[in-house]
């Protein structure tokens, strides 16, 4: 049988112009960009381009622009970079943020700081009125995601992050799961800081960014020499820069055509859901959502058994975020946004990619068919 | 000409059996180790081989190993983990540390903490001693390299672990030049943490690793997810992990022999230097050091002309670290053995690896000659 592979939000395989960019920086190409002969050079090359194809793709300048090992990373730096690991220190997040976020909020509130987190409606979604509540008392630093990795659904971060500037509050977003699938611009945005996942858009696993708006004052995370501009110390991991660099050139050269297709894999998976003998609740339906993620609840079964039941017809799908993949409770997600234990607990995150063709959706579908069948 | 690479030190090719290892984690094995499917599973072994292969290495638990992204965050994750970042804290370091070690402790200064610098003597080494009196008021941590990156004198660490671990103050070493040169066997050594590089042993830059003997308390640098049983969030960098592994077990088939090779080399470069008209010492002559590097300070000389001068004859060489690579002044490293100015000024690091042949060092010799009497 042809494995099916639709567990996109968990991690992407690297595209093969992506591998082939980085391939001679794994072999040939392997100085260190700090060493100031040809080898060194042409890495410092090398990390040079990539920078600038990263910032293309969400539109800030290279130097706005450090490369992390991964989006926790990024994530942990923004909050920790703004020194609110103290008393007196109020962040401000939502409640389907990421781990990444929620663990380290929990670390800043053990050492003191104040950590409001802001609910969401029945369909994932934070409201501006909400965030501006939590901040009345002022707020160090708002972090608002901007596609939840379960849902997929789209936060207002514009908005907010309008508001917070008129206010003078710093703002984060992270959008590990946003670039490469819908436009993020930063200048658009208008955010502070903004966390990029490499492994998210086809570039590997162990390569990250954050943008930092210039003049943002941002505490180093890790102290050594001076690499990132003294930002971010550490060899360069040259390779990876390169395919996160190709994977952003490649996204932003046909986003548009690329999320159309994306959303048409989409409605034809909602059309072989609905002629399934199955009762189930398309999660965040009404809300803006990214054109690759779809999280459905089946009603009264339970996630484990359909999750066994697909791999053993070689389906890779998920519960929920791969990096909790606990099935037996409900996700936070699904928590903070109420929804119904009949249905919260036989929810399945479906996401597909670049790879995906029609025909994989409608293999899925019969799959699935026959899964739900023997647990009905 | 044919390029000759002699700044194994600043970084290492990739060898091709180390890219082999990897690369099937880049291509067709892309799944996320947190995942419960095929995909999943098949990184979750790849990187629990990997472990097993480094610990392998070093003769430690492969649970006791973590991955990291670099040396770097492996070393400050080691200050920071300790809970150092606080008054009242005291970090005894040498003076010799590599810009890791010692701009972190410079944060914790920042953040309250006391910093003791033990100094070195002409030969480069710390003494137990002087190490000794360091601690003479308590300490919280130790953290004495094994190798030093710029001249390959290794500290007596064994000896100050002993020590240290009667007084019950945890030892820390950066063994990032170490591993995979010369024997590192953490039982023998009596360390509670160590670090290490991949880029430093023929892995990619991008991935380091932390080991932390049982039972030691070590607070994470990351917060996030479960990876690396909760105390290294972010989804794991497989193919680094898989190369890192093979790395170690490359390293450990023929250690004894390869380092016989290597001190061979090294003699073959003195007797080499010793035919040329030149003044020059040879740092840590003295000390016991690392078979694959040689500072050699050339008299009245400045480091940046002999650079330039051996660039232009395609040969890479280093002034001191990579990372830190400012040639008009001298190096911490030797400011602190105190080296003459007139031999300081000129030094230039000779850093060799498995790739280099007798040819090689004896063609190094040559150019190297003729850049020394262009100078002369």
């Amino acid at each position: 049988m042809r494995p099916l592979y639709f567990d996109y939000n968990a991690t992407t395989p690297i595209l093969p112009r992506v591998f082939e960019a980085m391939r001679p920086y794994l072999t040939e190409h392997f100085g260190n960009p700090g060493s100031g002969h040809m080898w060194g050079l042409k890495a410092k090359r090398a990390a040079d381009h990539a920078r600038e194809q990263v910032a293309g793709l969400i539109n800030c300048a290279p130097e706005d622009l450090c490369f992390t090992s991964c989006a926790t990373e990024s994530d942990n730096w923004a909050l920790l970079g703004m020194g609110l690991d103290r008393p007196g220190a109020h962040l401000v997040i939502s409640a389907v943020e990421h781990p990444a976020i929620i663990e380290c909020a929990a670390h800043l509130e053990r050492r003191g700081a104040r950590v409001t987190r802001v609910g969401v409606d029945h369909q994932g979604l934070v409201s501006l009125e909400d965030v501006q509540r939590a901040c009345a008392s002022g707020a160090d630093l708002i972090s608002i995601m901007l596609a939840n990795n379960e849902t997929g659904a789209l936060q207002p971060v514009a908005g907010i992050a309008a508001w917070a500037r008129e206010q003078g509050i710093p703002m984060h977003t992270d959008a590990a799961q946003a670039v490469g699938k819908v436009p993020v611009d930063v200048a658009a945005l208008g955010v502070d800081l903004l966390t990029i996942a490499g492994h998210k858009l086809y570039a590997p696993k162990g390569i990250g960014a954050l943008y930092v708006r210039p003049g943002l004052e941002l505490e180093p995370l890790l102290w050594g020499g001076g690499q990132e501009r003294g930002r971010r110390p550490g060899t360069e991991n040259v390779a990876f820069m390169a395919a996160l660099g190709e994977a952003c050139a490649l996204a932003g050269e046909d986003l548009a055509a690329e999320m159309a297709r994306q959303r048409e894999l989409g409605r034809a998976f909602l059309e072989g859901l609905a002629g399934l003998e199955a009762a189930w609740r398309l999660h965040s339906a009404e809300a803006p959502r990214l054109p690759t993620t779809m999280a459905v609840g089946f009603k009264g079964l339970a996630a484990g058994d359909i999750i066994s039941g697909l791999v053993g017809y070689d389906v890779a799908v998920s519960a929920g975020a791969a990096c909790h993949g606990d099935t037996a409770s409900v996700s936070h997600v699904l928590a903070a946004m109420d929804i119904p234990p009949e249905y919260a607990l036989g929810t399945i995150r479906f996401s597909w990619g670049r790879p995906t063709s029609r025909q994989d959706v409608a293999e899925l579908i019969q799959r699935l068919g026959r899964v739900l069948a023997s647990l009905g």
